[in-house]
């Protein structure tokens, strides 16, 4: 099974210098050791399993929850049965159709 | 504190008619006993943690993985410390700042 | 045709308290003439074709963008072909699912 | 101005696999000359108008639009007052956070 995680998370109290919260998530993300794909709006991360990635998220809200009032959370899940390695598989599987497309 | 969940989960390997399956997870969220406000593109549910909402988002999942093989689910959480109720507060805010701008 | 969009429109850099600006959003969508919901966490609105509802988005913006420095828009298009007033009509569908289901 | 677009686009009547239809997104991004970010779950793209960003998301669907009856799009819009280039200074932003926080 794969489980693939889009996240972004932010305070909405704390003006929009956002970075330093941005951090605080991505180092939450790259402790759990699961493979993840940083974008300037998001995060990836791929799980083989749903309770992974819901523990996931809850950490991400614990690194901001001690100094944050409020926390906007944006969350997609693409979730597929079958073997894992889609967080690269399906950048390379994209690729191909667009060099073939020419 | 008050956790808003906004959910919109479905099969992507069922073609394009959805209703049985979004019917599933809101048969899910019914039974939470959360408050929820049902709308065309997706669903809203307050709690009081986040690991109640981290738990109504696995059972959905639950709800669908028996006979799908592939599930996209786009959700928002908004985080606030204070006291619950939101669900209906934010749409009486809204609408007051509404009625006194015309 | 029909095309429903989910809409969320709200600056960063107003602190936390965001329903004057959701209002002024909202109130743009009503002037629109269009069949809306508005929800807890966002509206839903339906045209019977994409430009209507990009047209919306632009008007959205320009609502906020005079006193706002950044604001964060998050959207859900469901476009189908065939006839409108679907967004009435997801929540009939779904409701009879679920009462079927008991 | 820099107005950044996450953007999600596909077919929800084609089946489970669907990277030849965001590979047709993806070429009309690219070929729209525009700074983009392909990831596993999204493409992000910087524009200086919003103007240029509902464009390229009316051509997103065009390119889907002859033989798709369903069509999903999830977007989020990072609209900011200041210069542009930040598709790649928010991802430097980030790391030299995470980097001084260890």
């Amino acid at each position: 099974m794969s489980v693939l995680l889009s996240i972004s998370i932010f305070p909405l109290d704390k003006g929009e210098s956002l970075s330093p919260y941005v951090a605080r998530a991505l180092k939450v993300i790259k402790e759990s050791g699961l493979p993840y794909h940083f974008s300037p709006m998001e995060t990836t991360v791929e799980a083989e399993t749903l309770e992974e990635i819901l523990e996931l998220i809850r950490k991400c809200f614990q690194a901001l929850e001690p100094d944050c009032n409020r926390i906007i959370c944006n969350m997609k899940i693409d979730y597929r049965k079958g073997s894992s390695g889609r967080i690269v598989r399906k950048i390379k599987s994209v690729e191909e159709k667009l060099s073939s497309s020419f």
